[in-house]
């Protein structure tokens, strides 16, 4: 069993407006040099068996398929045992 | 000016829907042996200033006011230069 993260942010150029909107609360809220605000999600599971490798090229699929879109996302995959 | 990343996600115990819908999705998509997902949010900013004390210390009171739910969620900071 292995502890697995996935990152997925939003692709450069692309706009957040989820992020401006946040920039624009921080801003009221005297939150000051802030800047550059962007959302995105991540998601924590576990899964089976100890191959790594084998994980990884797994969460890959899985975040092409489900996870990210990847027209406009990135994704980042973390594995620890 | 330094890089930041918040990492907010769903306490212990906190029901969390969403990523079972998602854990669902997997298990119909042929994707086995994935448990125990957990969806949270993810924030990447600018934040002016080189002191990165001073920075994590303004990113905790941003988390406890508008970005986390502390009731029910946990934040994590990382900073880099």
């Amino acid at each position: 069993m292995m502890k697995a993260r996935v990152i997925v942010t939003l692709k450069n150029g692309v706009l957040d407006p989820q992020g401006q909107a946040i920039e624009g609360s921080l801003a009221s809220l005297s939150f000051g040099g802030v800047s550059n605000v962007r959302q995105g999600k991540v998601f924590d599971f576990e899964i089976e068996g100890t191959d790594e490798q084998a994980a990884r090229s797994q969460i890959k699929a899985m975040c092409e398929k489900l996870l990210a879109n990847t027209v406009i996302e990135n994704f980042a995959i973390e594995i620890s045992h």
